[in-house]
């Protein structure tokens, strides 16, 4: 695999004139003066690990504690991604509606039926307990990764969505979450 | 959460000499000039919110209106990623089949099968309805946001795949994406 | 559509001075020495289309298989995302346990019991086989494509963390996947 870096670099090419345009499309802007702010400091990166508290089974709205954690390194980026990875394989995360409880408790209702448990279920990996295997395969149909753009320094979701850490085991345990931001 | 920007830094380091191939790896290249073209700009970000139309409940094919509004926009990148994010509880984004409409009616049928609805289902939030609670469990399942990469200005999709967007509410209504582009 | 030049640019703006700070938070740093390396080069990209060989309908681990293609490339970034993007509809991409192989043929029995197949099925997208319609949908349930943390040069994943490629046609295929590295 070649790399490219990202910087101008006229080893054997023929350099066109670099057009930068200032101004990132955003329908909800409310300070435009962060644009000079983004634009000065290059392309930036961020990474840590966040520890989410013992949560019980079922699914979860996690964006405050998340913003608690990260808010202040969010609000340095006028333009990006935020990556978000969950380093278990027995939870999940999603994004989700961030408003009544009952789409929550719903939802649990829902993987508890599609995904067999206990007597009924056929899985041979049971050793860790009847909650493990199920887990597992809720994780995988949720998914244990999200990206998230960031936009003005926040969080570019929609009015009604949050984030979603969905416990898909009996015994509560904290759960650790690498956060990646990248951008301008 | 401390931040390094991407730029050079010589502040208490011993700067290694740093390599630039010019060349990235793509297997169906047709244009080894546009190489030096993405490689004068450094790396590049835009974003952007699209509104797709409303669409009938189902699985839709919507990589024609997406390009519509980002082709061009996608042309500037030789290298990098194209991240969607849809603004929605109720709807979901995904990749599959682009070519036999019965695959994504397969699809939804699927969907309405292994999710309960209306008398049989034992949801508690039904307020907005017996096609929301359904909708929010769909929209977890199949994901609302999705990474794409672009070589050499183009979606690098296998042949036969395409972007969906499911909307799993009886009433259609337009459906906000966030998409942000990165790249060189 | 408009696009910021990652780069300084001083059109029509007032530029604020540039932090940089030159650590990134890391708990399991081993190496010190390797940052002053890694943002010396400024934000780098590479792109590779890596070929996974044909394997059984399943779920298999193939973390050991994707490290002999991009290990050597992975070790260039000290911090950034990994992006893998299976190029076809009719096998997935995920997260899950790397260690009992019953857990990867737990979730290949739980995915056949609930996508129906052969007579029981409903689908009207028959004509490339019993086999075909229902790996398009699991394909979509569990994903074409996943974003992993890089730190220090390696995959930030979870102790028992692993990538599986499930495979949902019976005749194996060789399976292409669009892997793209970013970061510093």
């Amino acid at each position: 695999m070649n790399t490219i870096s990202g910087l101008p670099s006229s080893i054997g090419g023929i350099l066109k004139p670099v057009t930068r345009i200032q101004s990132v499309y955003t329908p909800t802007r409310k300070n435009p003066s962060s644009e000079s702010m983004a634009t000065s400091g290059g392309p930036k990166w961020a990474q840590k690990t966040i520890t989410l508290p013992p949560l019980q089974r079922g699914c979860h709205l996690v964006t405050p504690k998340i913003m608690k954690e990260i808010g202040q390194d969010l609000s340095g980026f006028n333009c990006g991604l935020a990556h978000f990875f969950l380093q278990h394989t027995s939870a999940s995360l999603t994004i989700n509606e961030n408003y009544d409880p009952d789409v929550r408790e719903d939802t649990e209702t829902f993987l508890n039926s599609v995904v067999p448990e206990g007597r009924s279920a056929p899985w041979k990996h049971t050793l860790e307990g009847p909650d493990d295997m199920p887990a597992h395969i809720k994780s995988s149909m949720f998914g244990n990764n999200l990206t998230i753009p960031i936009t003005n320094g926040k969080f570019n979701m929609g009015t009604w969505q949050g984030i979603w850490l969905c416990e898909h085991r009996d015994y509560p345990t904290a759960r650790k979450v690498v956060v990646t931001l990248n951008g301008i």
